[in-house]
């Protein structure tokens, strides 16, 4: 245990400042808005979920999870993540109500980090669900609207990349010789440490017609147009149409030049069984979101129905968000006690001309001229004034 | 250890509904933008902080705090208020900047539940905090920024209750033998036990002019109109003399209809030295929101420039805000997959309409009947429009 200053916070936990705030609000009221209008309802799940019910089932880490014990004696998890605890509303009680469900949220989640070493233990992600429609239009809806809800933020310099799982643990599968291979490869490319799947295709020694496949595979798989390019590794052919079927539509709306597609990717989730992607803005190493279809995770609730969704690190996009349109104006009226009334009124009516008006007294000023600069414009009602 | 259920959430943990959710954001943008118009900027502060830190110095139980320990050995608390965690962001930051600050925030803050009663365990706040003005003005511009934010709101049904926990420790001293005896009525106040008081001055066996005193000063200070009503019982004339002052300025505002006075209201935080206030709505057994002068936290945290603030419990207004504006229009566009394209020309054209628009494929659809019921309006595109 090491000692805590008066002012510290806990490793990886931040403030957030006026400016900042004000930025992540209309970042948030922009989305919403945008989300709203294709169908999607907002929800909301509680900060703390039993560890048995939400924590094991979702896709995030054990050892990234913030654990306490309650009164009662069961674990408890501040939520790592939104699409487990949807899935748990959707499971339990939504799906009655309406098939498919169309969830959005913005929520903040945790990721428990061992040493301060920058990166957020608490951030904002904003995300859609759509959960009980299996069909391919549900995953392009999904790929679309993340595009689109990037682009209506002005961004336009992104790429998309998306891969199945279902084709990747084909390929593996095909090419090795046991499960264990494929495992170990699999869990390299979750990494995305390619040097070490390289090295690992080598050490099995395989057949050379695998390993020759293996190893151009691992080269021509991660940044491809089209879905033929990918073919040629494939005996899975309802996956590689349906692959296809996503491409045309994606086409059909115009996003094409958005898109490429990576079949190296990869997720230490087994839930995520079918197309799943990332979106990266350029030049940055970290995705800004990411989704795919999990229809396993719904089986862990129950049910059979499929969902598919993404997730939006709002953090990330507040970094790359254009600047902001100038801000409101900011007046400070500095008021003599005898003239509260009337710097009342002109408080009021300045106000109501959308002016952000602070009504200050003069005599509860420490300062008055540090005070006087923060603001674009300073006024004083006192006697003088008065008397004019 | 209970056994938990599949879709089980911890105890005083609450899913938000579509319905919910949308009321909550319209009510936090119409707080912001009043609260901003003001001169307020809002921040926030991270869902865990150390217990050394925030924790203890919160005004809190700690029975009620969710604590857990981190990877270093270190307690954390989920934020039980934010008035705590606002003052140490003040004190090693803000202050620096601009003294008074007028700080804003609206945020979730976390109060354990031993059993399933009812009662939230994770609620919103809506609140402000001036901090570096000590001046009587402030206290007003606190409560009357109380009202108004209520009246905000359309609500014009309620009452606000101001004490004093000067004034009240000035009695409270006076006419006991004892700081026991003081402190132990100040407990039974907390608790609004008038009753336990009662019974207390009588088992105190005090001189009769002090008991009486004390009797009286329990049957008439709850609920009075004016300062002078509670003069004979006060020998702090500073204290008084500020409350006056405090009426005044409420009356000059044109808002005494809303206030009365309650000078046994107290707090079992000794932070809170000055002015205090809890705001009820009418028929609520529970005060919406409550603040006061916490001059006190502020020395806590090496500054002694004073602050005053309030906080407004969001689930409570909620449940008495007037109905809200008419929704806007949903409209489900149901597609045959070879039309795609023209439905998506279709979606985009009402969207722009203001219309919240699902795009949903024929195909995808489980039960097709179902899911037309839920909509206002349900459009096909369909190859025999397309004939036509």
């Amino acid at each position: 245990m090491t000692t805590i200053k008066k002012f510290e916070k806990p490793i990886g936990m931040r403030d957030t400042f006026p400016v900042t705030y004000e930025k992540n609000e209309t970042l948030r009221n922009i989305g919403r808005k945008f989300l709203r209008a294709r169908g999607y309802e907002f929800v909301n799940t509680p900060t703390l979920e039993y560890y048995d019910t939400v924590g094991k089932a979702s896709a995030i880490y054990d050892a990234s999870l913030f654990k306490l014990v309650d009164s009662q004696g069961n674990t408890l998890v501040l939520r790592p993540d939104m699409t487990t605890p949807i899935t748990r509303v959707a499971t339990s009680k939504l799906l009655k109500e309406k098939i498919p469900l169309r969830l959005a949220y913005f929520a903040n989640v945790f990721r428990a980090q061992q040493l301060e070493g920058g990166r957020p233990a608490e951030f904002d992600q904003m995300g859609i669900e759509i959960i009980g429609d299996k069909s391919v239009y549900a995953d392009a809806e999904v790929i679309i609207t993340a595009i689109q809800l990037v682009q209506n933020y002005s961004i336009e310099s992104f790429k998309v990349t998306i891969g199945h799982a279902g084709i990747l643990n084909c390929i593996l599968n095909d090419y090795t010789e046991n499960e264990n291979q494929a495992n170990k490869l699999r869990s390299l490319l979750i990494e995305r440490n390619y040097v070490g799947f390289e090295e690992a295709v080598i050490s099995f020694d395989l057949p050379k017609t695998k390993s020759d496949a293996l190893l151009q595979f691992i080269n021509e798989a991660t940044n491809i147009e089209t879905i033929e390019q990918i073919e040629k590794y494939v005996s899975k052919n309802d996956a590689l149409l349906y692959m296809r079927q996503l491409a045309e539509i994606i086409q059909q709306a115009d996003l094409t030049k958005y898109v490429s597609f990576d079949f190296t990717l990869s997720s230490h989730m087994n839930y995520y069984t079918g197309m799943l992607f990332e979106l990266f803005a350029d030049g940055s190493g970290f995705p800004l979101g990411n989704g795919g279809r999990y229809d396993g995770l719904l089986h862990h609730f129950g049910s059979d129905v499929g969902a598919t969704g993404f997730g939006i690190r709002v953090d990330r996009l507040l970094e790359i968000l254009p600047t902001q349109e100038p801000r409101e104006k900011t007046v400070a009226l500095i008021f003599e006690d005898a003239l509260f009334t009337k710097a009342l009124e002109l408080a009021n009516s300045l106000r109501n001309e959308g002016k952000l008006v602070t009504l200050q007294s003069k005599n509860g000023l420490i300062n008055e001229e540090a005070f006087s600069l923060v603001f674009d414009e300073v006024l004083y009602v006192s006697q003088e004034d008065q008397l004019q």
